[in-house]
């Protein structure tokens, strides 16, 4: 698998806390630069981000984010602004509470209402499966794919652990033929890259993947 | 100073991403028996613990929280949904970023935006003072101050460390007279708790109090 082909199939993402708007217009030529899927950032800079990349490159912002224990209005509402700022994909995280609650309609009601203010942008579903036992995480795909939204995406980045390729595996068994699959969180090489689009993760929510091929370049690449 | 003293200055916390709704009804119940200040809970329980106080406690949540960087409008809108909701306490994170970018006005606006949608509820400010320098304490200091909210809080707790007595001491150098000060994140014993209220915090933002309390109650306290 070429190195450009991985690329295509990266979310840019740089989502700490402390990023400056240097540091997020750095995401932004980095992405164009490389032929990046989207560079993913907080919501407070997707306005700033749209306007400054004029339609070069997409950008993905994330609701309900990290914890997802916001109502469901305000992930409503934070949505339909990140659309209105310019983001053409939107990754939203479940109530994790409710899903320990087995309180699936109300999940399911939730994805539902996001994707309806997606309209035609993209939805994905962060359903965090470090925090999850393997029941929940084949309920989160039923219900994600129940629901309609676009992909399921495995972690934040912020909670115990990231993606794993068992459960990429997992999903790919789990969820229905419309769904596609997104890994994320401590994504560190090339070859773990390259292992989860040959899974059949359809994205990569990584920044380090841009750094390593950045460094090779650097260095003869 | 005496235990009953330090519980009126508690909040009593539970904002784990995996809190089910029989972990928040023990905390309520808690926060009526031992007579906390109030329970802080995520925003999608407050509704439900509202309701079930009956009034019997008052109800903090959290706003932008923990990373900070919504946008403001969200922020607002979040505010507004849970005063709707039945909180009386809102507790919001600032843009860290913008700090870091020196963006002094757009943070002092954002927060004179949510204490004008609190209304007469009140507004802590967390600044998350382990992202911080000292000068950006000072600064979030005169900030909060400027803007009018009612109490400026040193930690989320999901950040890499919590409250520390030094940012308490330097809070109360740099605040105005109306602002108090709460100390928030990995307090963990009962000297702890003293320790901050004897340097002036006036609230105390932590789950351990409560649990240290019932132990010793259980062992013949």
């Amino acid at each position: 698998m070429e190195v450009k082909e991985i690329l295509k199939h990266v979310d840019h993402t740089l989502l700490t806390q402390t990023a400056t708007w240097e540091e997020i217009k750095q995401i932004c030529d980095d992405a164009i630069a490389y032929g990046t899927a989207s560079v993913c950032i907080p919501p407070s800079y997707v306005k700033q981000a749209a306007e400054y990349a004029q339609g070069k490159m997409a950008v993905c912002t994330v609701i309900g984010f990290p914890n997802g224990y916001m109502t469901t209005a305000t992930k409503e509402f934070e949505t339909r602004d990140a659309i209105a700022n310019g983001a053409e994909e939107i990754d939203m995280v479940i109530n994790i509470g409710w899903l320990k609650d087995k309180k699936y309609d109300l999940i399911e009601e939730e994805i539902r209402t996001l994707k309806a203010a997606c309209g035609d942008k993209i939805l994905k579903v962060i359903i965090e499966t470090c925090l999850l036992t393997e029941e929940e995480k084949v309920e989160m795909c039923k219900i994600v794919t129940k629901a309609g939204a676009d992909y399921i995406k495995t972690s934040t980045g912020f909670s115990t652990s990231g993606a794993t390729f068992a459960d990429i595996e997992l999903f790919a068994k789990n969820i229905g033929p419309e769904v596609k699959m997104k890994a994320a969180g401590g994504i560190s090489s090339m070859d773990d890259a390259k292992k989860f689009v040959s899974l059949g993760a359809d994205r990569l929510g990584t920044s380090r993947i841009i750094k390593i091929v950045k460094n090779e370049a650097s260095s003869g690449y």
